[in-house]
């Protein structure tokens, strides 16, 4: 895990005094994508899983339907100051066909040009760029299941042990089996790795399947799970307004605070089934 | 605070079956920030102390040096489908003569043109656009007063009492004092709520002042707390390595797992007094 955990200094403070010692702390670095040699995004996450990463967040912004969508993806000669390159530039290759990504602030607001900036026009917005819904997905999940689903993410998160600093998502089946767990310093960005794995393994839509979130749950994350087309979001934490607004209009069933065998369901409780 | 918390109907689960309730939720929207009518970005944050916000942030990304570079706020005639202004479109008017920001992906990471994409340029951009300094400050902070101070932001959170779903930040004298609160469903936001009641009330540089944030310190938090020129930075959580980094660099006094009267201090730990 060198890229993943990096070791400094500290100085521990307490009624018993001071002690230093080396800490393992949380690897952050900038992630700068390129679709076609075009800077589109940067973004500051933990390395690793650089393509998936890619993939995911392609696919959550509308950019890609699928694998085929995506020819080739490499990382460019960045260097820093002592020549070595930084893996931090990563260039995407899109298949023959594939429309570029819009670029700009506006991109993810004014697909509805009519509207104005607020909450609708956000949902609005995800309803125009998605390629699947959870919506007819009739999977039902036990409840001791998806009650159980933190406490397994939880174990997997390796780095998150060792640093305390990493966020993580993690993909299960219906029947709570394990699919894949990602770690990474911004939350965004382990769910994004989570549906670029999805992508890579032909797994979009991932029908029947549950995303679970070590944290709280925004639009954007909802938003994530909406244009992968998972039918279950599971978090350990509260969810925000209009997480809970998406979630009730895409039809995806929304759990939060899934702690000690109980849980709050926001919306669509309907596939989650009494044990 | 009508447009803090939202109510929503939840299912509540559990092992003594199922329990239907309204549920107090923080509200999330989009905010779209324009300067002398550009759009320049949109972060979905929690309404309230908007002018705060786009202070804060113009100032954290080095366009503003003060509440004099800013001529005029005002929210724009952004209308949602019932016809009612929504509040989500906020104009900066600069003073004569303050350059626009510049815009694109590349402003925060390609100011040192010679470089690659790399957590040094990163240090190296922030270096570039801060106007003040915490590595001269002079300021001593008991460590009694450090170690209380996150259960001194923890009362004062209103909205996170009711809806479990938002980030807090704080500034505190080093003698404890509270100065202001600010809660937001994004920590950065709530962080750039914090530094834009500084930027207002004259208080930036905010010399002498401890900046304390309720969950893990990223880059991005450092950066901001070095632009506003606070000496030291408290976390209830883990730092990133790019946080560490930049606090090193830049004279920052940067602690987290601040908890049960002890915490670890990363960097210059010559401020914190042991009492």
């Amino acid at each position: 895990m060198g890229r993943l955990i990096a070791r400094r200094p500290v100085l521990r403070l307490g009624p018993d005094g001071d002690r230093s010692r080396p800490d393992s702390i949380a690897v952050e670095e900038p992630l700068e994508l390129r679709v076609d040699g075009k800077p589109l995004a940067v973004t500051m996450r933990t390395p690793g899983h650089d393509v998936e990463l890619a993939h995911g967040f392609l696919h959550t912004e509308g950019v890609i339907g699928g694998v085929d969508d995506i020819h080739d993806a490499r990382y460019c000669d960045s260097r820093d100051d002592e020549g070595r390159n930084t893996y931090n530039v990563l260039d995407v290759g899109l298949a023959r066909g594939v429309p570029p990504p819009v670029t700009g602030v506006e991109r993810n607001f004014y697909t509805t040009s009519s509207c104005g900036v607020c909450g609708k026009a956000s949902l609005d917005a995800v309803r125009l760029k998605t390629r699947y819904s959870p919506a007819d997905d009739p999977v039902r999940v036990p409840f001791d299941v998806l009650a159980g689903l933190p406490d397994a993410l939880r174990e997997r998160q390796q780095v998150f042990d060792r640093t305390g600093g990493l966020h993580a998502a993690g993909l299960f089946t219906a029947a709570g089996e394990l699919l894949v767990v990602r770690e990474d310093v911004g939350r965004h960005n382990a769910v994004d790795k989570v549906v670029g794995w999805a992508v890579l393994a032909g797994h979009v839509p991932a029908r029947s399947c549950i995303l679970i979130v070590s944290g709280r749950t925004s639009f954007e994350l909802a938003q994530k799970a909406v244009m992968a087309g998972i039918p279950v979001l599971g978090a350990v934490s509260a969810p925000s307004s209009l997480a809970v607004d998406l979630a009730h209009e895409s039809g995806l069933t929304l759990a939060g605070f899934i702690r000690n065998a109980t849980m709050n369901v926001y919306t669509h409780p309907e596939r989650i089934v009494l044990t």
